[in-house]
């Protein structure tokens, strides 16, 4: 029993913030509601980073870099999207600071026009597409920006919402309508594959209802994760933004008729809120776990010794078992504090580690299990007399004891590949079990303020009515799911026969 | 003769700009002194990040990410440092827009104490790293951050100087004097290496003046590069900062001897800046020119038929080009546009692309010019039938005619590394006729005056000396290289003898 963290079962919340505290993921900030992620968060960040990259880069998307600080008065020519961002963003109001009389700094030389941070970019880019965009021939653009946003959070949580975060936005202009839907929908399934097949987290596909969508999209897409505590987590989201910020910003192009016409635009984007849904998908109640495929160290050595002669016995021992886990006698390393690294992956710069700190080996296994590594390898000296090591799994919690004469080439991959596996399965499981069917509007109250989850019920989409469940229940529409029943059902909430079957939820 | 670029003898400033513009690098954008990094700017970026931060890896560093805001009263706690970043700083006061009477927007909602935008991260990190060091196991701390920083710049120049930009800034937190002095001198060589390995541009190592010092450095040092017009260019710092942030933040720690010790603290930046160096160093009337270690697009293939069967014949010698180019028969691709790009190196993501879009040979030959790609191929059927190539090298601007049997593996790399060589060569060659020596005051000063370049002289460091000779030449010291002759001479200045030889020059 891991002794800094909370149980998931007597204080969930509590929970979350001690498994980042022992992995030493992120740290609260002097700035109300800014995070600092550390070291161990931020490779998390850096394998998402990487993966993601390559795929927008083989969907033909290249990188850009555009303004922190945007105009005030760009915020107000998308109607919807300035009630949208308005109410919570920081304003740079001053260039300098100057000395009062008494020597205390204060703001000075007031600037013109106010400028706020950007909380997305949507503006500012369409501002630049138009005059990058003359004609069809500039068509499709396809660009994607990683950067730091600011939205002025009233209540924070690491990496889930916190008033700065880093992210990704994806803003693409298109000819026609239906190139920009194609879009919308493409870069939706490269986020559903790559929470699926890289984090583990089985997520629904779907469409907003009007009242979650984006401030100025035509129609949001979304994918919805089940955290281990019942609530949906949105972890990414595509836009359809239709014509709206193409006609504020006048992104207009001699079309293939020599008409004068508006571009079709899109932007998709996710954030270090991803990192939270690790945390919260995976996690147990002895700390982190991570899905292999964005574990920076993906198997930690613990060598146990007390002699010498010993430790010259296991070291010969740990560096046959490196190369043969990396498969490469020559393995680039590093070592730092006495951590040896060893490079098992380079495309993804995931590696091997081996601890020869001062330190008892139960603390270090105890230290790397907090941090998730998917594998942890003992070898002791009687390990080595028998050519043999333990291999502790952080995910199910196996021990097995492996001839190191079995570790053919391939033979960690299929491990970790099957780790990934087991992971999402679980996930897929935990989430049909809750997942419940709602007949009325009292059994959705029932589930929700009971077991939580996802409730799965027809609903006609209804900005009044969604007002008034959120009110009652907490709960939303997470998403109307692009799997429907094909049939149709009396609307939970206003008995109105309807073919739309829809997901609630409460969320973070 | 580029008739939208300049003559860099006609308008230095203005080729510059042009240049930028024609290889669509960046753009000026709405809001004041800040830039908008196009995808062909920013895939240079991303060359250089990727290199660097294997090198940061490779020595040990890791990678965290810091709030963006900054309260205003961390900048006054070092003495120096808010004399330095007081005066050019974004400042946030609000944190929401509201309407006013009128449905204008106002800002809203004033936050207790001012924050600002950060100008560079030493006082954030300072304060966190006051709560992660303890002891003296806790160290050193090797932190790098990749993130975009605010100066509010008076007078802004496209890459050289923008009010926001991107970089990288190392802080790092040891036990000893010796270690931080030790880590500060091996960062200057880490950028040193890249300057001249990567970007081919030869850099002159040394410690800036008192005067020029980073506020709140012990000793900043420093790597300078010549542009073609005469000035210098600083491409990057290593500070060597004392204990000068860690008693203004209260790092320390419990050291060997059980006794409180303050922490030896360094800091090291690079930024977007170097691609302005890249583009002022290497580039010629025609437009830029890439130095092919971060050329994203190494060769561009220029196809030409009129016939469907000349193209059916041309497809097939290109097909078998790249194959033998990238020593790989099924290399990945992508294609977009009508641009067709394969992987030639997967590490540093650079591509080989054949520009099968719809437009005529000699404005793609020109097209690829002007974007700085280090070699284009001509293809056509009468090529096709004699089983060669014309090959039209960016940097020289040698023509050849090559075989295609002639392309053994490793072929394009050898031709590359001799293409970076002769750029690195020239570049040196341009530094060498570019620095003169000066005995007196009066050299300096016509020297300065005539041709430029860097000064080599005699002269004591001292403050009001210097902010005289900057004032009557525009000219400053830009270091003391690490490489002195070991003589004496008499200042230029003062007239006293010093064994102190510095590089004075007109600098960005």
């Amino acid at each position: 029993m891991a002794k800094n963290i909370k149980k998931r079962s007597d204080d969930y919340a509590q929970w979350y913030l001690d498994v980042i505290k022992a992995a030493k993921l992120a740290d609260h900030s002097p700035v109300r509601g800014c995070m600092v992620i550390r070291p161990e968060g931020f490779a998390i960040w850096e394998a998402i980073q990487r993966d993601l990259d390559r795929r927008f880069k083989a969907t033909g998307h290249v990188n850009a870099y555009f303004p922190l600080l945007i105009p005030q008065s760009f915020l107000t020519k998308e109607a919807q999207h300035v009630e949208g961002f308005a109410l919570e963003c920081a304003v740079v109001t001053h260039s300098k600071l100057e000395k009062d009389g008494e020597g205390k700094l204060r703001p000075a030389s007031p600037i013109e026009e106010p400028l706020i941070i950007r909380p997305t970019s949507e503006t500012i880019i369409g501002h630049m597409y138009s005059e990058w965009v003359q004609s069809y021939r500039d068509l499709p653009l396809l660009i994607n920006q990683w950067c730091n946003v600011m939205r002025w959070e009233m209540r924070t949580r690491l990496f889930l919402r916190t008033s700065e975060f880093l992210w990704q936005e994806g803003h693409t202009a298109h000819e026609t309508e239906a190139e920009a839907q194609e879009e919308t929908l493409k870069m939706l399934d490269v986020y559903a594959d790559f929470a699926e097949n890289v984090l583990a987290v089985p997520v629904v596909r779907g469409a907003k209802t009007d009242s979650e969508k984006f401030p100025g999209a035509v129609t949001t897409y979304c994918i919805e994760g089940l955290m281990q505590d019942g609530k949906a987590l949105q972890m990414g989201t595509s836009h359809n933004l239709g014509q709206n910020f193409s006609k504020a910003f006048e992104i207009k192009f001699l079309g293939r008729t020599q008409q004068q016409e508006f571009a079709w635009t899109t932007s998709w984007g996710v954030s270090t809120r991803l990192i939270g849904a690790v945390i919260m998908a995976h996690s147990d109640d002895e700390g982190l776990v991570l899905p292999p495929r964005v574990a920076p160290d993906v198997v930690a050595i613990v060598p146990i010794f007390k002699t010498p002669e010993d430790e010259a016995k296991v070291r010969g021992f740990v560096d046959k078992l490196v190369a043969a886990l990396t498969g490469d006698a020559s393995a680039a390393k590093t070592a730092h504090h006495g951590l040896e690294r060893y490079v098992y992956n380079t495309a993804n710069e995931q590696r091997i580690l081996a601890d020869f700190r001062d330190a008892r080996p139960g603390d270090k296994q105890y230290h790397w299990e907090q941090r998730g590594v998917p594998f942890r390898i003992e070898v002791g000296p009687r390990d080595v007399d028998g050519g043999a090591f333990v291999l502790k799994s952080r995910i199910g919690g196996t021990k097995e004891i492996i001839k190191l004469e079995d570790l053919q080439p391939g033979w960690l991959k299929a491990r970790l590949d099957a780790a990934h596996d087991a992971l999402f399965q679980k996930a897929v499981a935990y989430r049909e079990a809750n997942t419940r069917d709602a007949a009325t509007y009292d059994e959705l109250k029932e589930i929700i303020k009971g077991q939580g989850g996802f409730v799965r019920c027809f609903f006609k989409p209804d900005r009044a009515a969604e007002a008034k469940i959120k009110e009652q229940t907490k709960a939303t529409v997470r998403c109307i799911p692009f799997a429907q029943p094909g049939t149709s059902g009396k609307c939970i909430y206003s008995g109105e026969e309807t073919t739309t079957q829809v997901l609630f939820a409460q969320a973070y």
